[in-house]
């Protein structure tokens, strides 16, 4: 099954646009009466019959749909600081949408040596992934964010922040049978430094531990939202 | 610390060449009396002195070794269907190491697309990614094998088998416990065959479940290896 993605669903009609459009009805040549999948990046699947084709858009009427399709029974936010090497956090992008993740926030942080983001070219990852793997929620990209200013901001799971330096830390397993509303800090290639983590202890996170092993943070990140998956699904 | 990588090891000796040799010497410009760290690819870690530079190879003497740096304490063997795009297999290589495993065995599928594999490249990664996650057991890499023959072989721990078809699953973290001994298979972009699966029953292989997402061959084959990691470590 071949997923489209349309945001514009009004009365009964969805239309594709630009990109969905030339896939749709010139790539895979699907024309008037052909019946269509379409995710609405709000949980919904809708089985649509095209309808219309015009030069820009392709007019689907809906057939039924699927609502709360391919989501999850946990809340994760991933706050991430984007690697230097920028396939390697876009490969974590990947991984956590075909697992299943709620909001990314790519972190701004001490030791961070990216400070641009591409916010396009990601949210074409997460669009290719959703289709990919089924899922109609689409997950919030945030801008890149100070990590002092996520830390600002009320959250109402557990906050949990990974990293590498000693002190008493807990296995995610042990935190997740708590909450299911969960957001989760991993530090760049050079960690969290000692500053910015006393800071989160301050604000009540959790220190956590993801093993024994020495992981380059977008493999950290894949870990914490494994877990995070596993324990739930 | 960073590490080199030699198994030219002989009374107190050791000996770094070509690419390690310039790297070392060339590269990061160490020299006579200098202190490195090498690895051995069979557990041990060595200080070593540089006692000689030559033109193709560099000698060093051992301060010291600790063995078994770096290991787990499970023994995870994986046999993965490369996928179409080369990338995306060496990601999973790349994790695989860097979370911990011994085996990996490249399987040729009845929905393969890929049939051949470039077994030094993903040397090269494996050793990179050892180099990276601070360990000295090199994991063994076969080559691209049929996966019927794979079943064919004697296996002294517990084999798993993960398909997308319906029948009884198990989680792994249920078989866990039983065996810290394992073997997982993961199919190809297009699953295993229904006649693969039932032969792998057959052999006595568990059926298992890595829950309820679509996951790509790659991804579900990092979530088995971060599986077992968690569970062990």
């Amino acid at each position: 099954m071949h997923l489209f993605y349309s945001t514009s669903v009004t009365n009964n009609q969805i239309t594709l646009h630009d990109e969905e459009k030339n896939h749709c009805t010139k790539v895979l040549r699907k024309t008037i009466g052909d019946v269509v999948h379409i995710i609405d990046g709000r949980g919904n699947l809708y089985e649509s019959r095209i309808e219309a084709i015009n030069k820009h858009d392709c007019l689907c009427s809906v057939l039924s749909s699927t609502p709360q399709f391919g989501t999850h029974n946990y809340k994760l936010t991933m706050c991430v600081a984007p690697t230097k090497n920028s396939d390697r956090f876009e490969f974590f992008v990947e991984k956590a949408v075909e697992f299943g993740i709620d909001e990314i926030i790519p972190i701004r942080t001490d030791n961070s040596e990216r400070k641009i983001l591409k916010l396009d070219r990601i949210e074409k990852i997460i669009l290719s992934a959703m289709k990919q793997s089924y899922k109609a929620d689409k997950p919030v990209l945030h801008e890149l964010t100070d990590f002092a200013d996520v830390l600002n901001r009320p959250f109402a799971g557990t906050a949990c922040i990974a990293h590498c330096y000693e002190g008493t830390k807990q296995k995610l397993s042990h935190i997740l049978p708590h909450n299911s509303t969960v957001c989760i800090a991993i530090g760049p290639e050079g960690d969290f430094s000692e500053q910015e983590v006393s800071q989160a202890l301050a604000k009540q996170w959790q220190a956590i531990t993801l093993g024994e092993s020495r992981l380059r943070t977008e493999t950290a990140a894949i870990a914490a939202v494994h877990s995070v998956y596993s324990f739930f699904c």
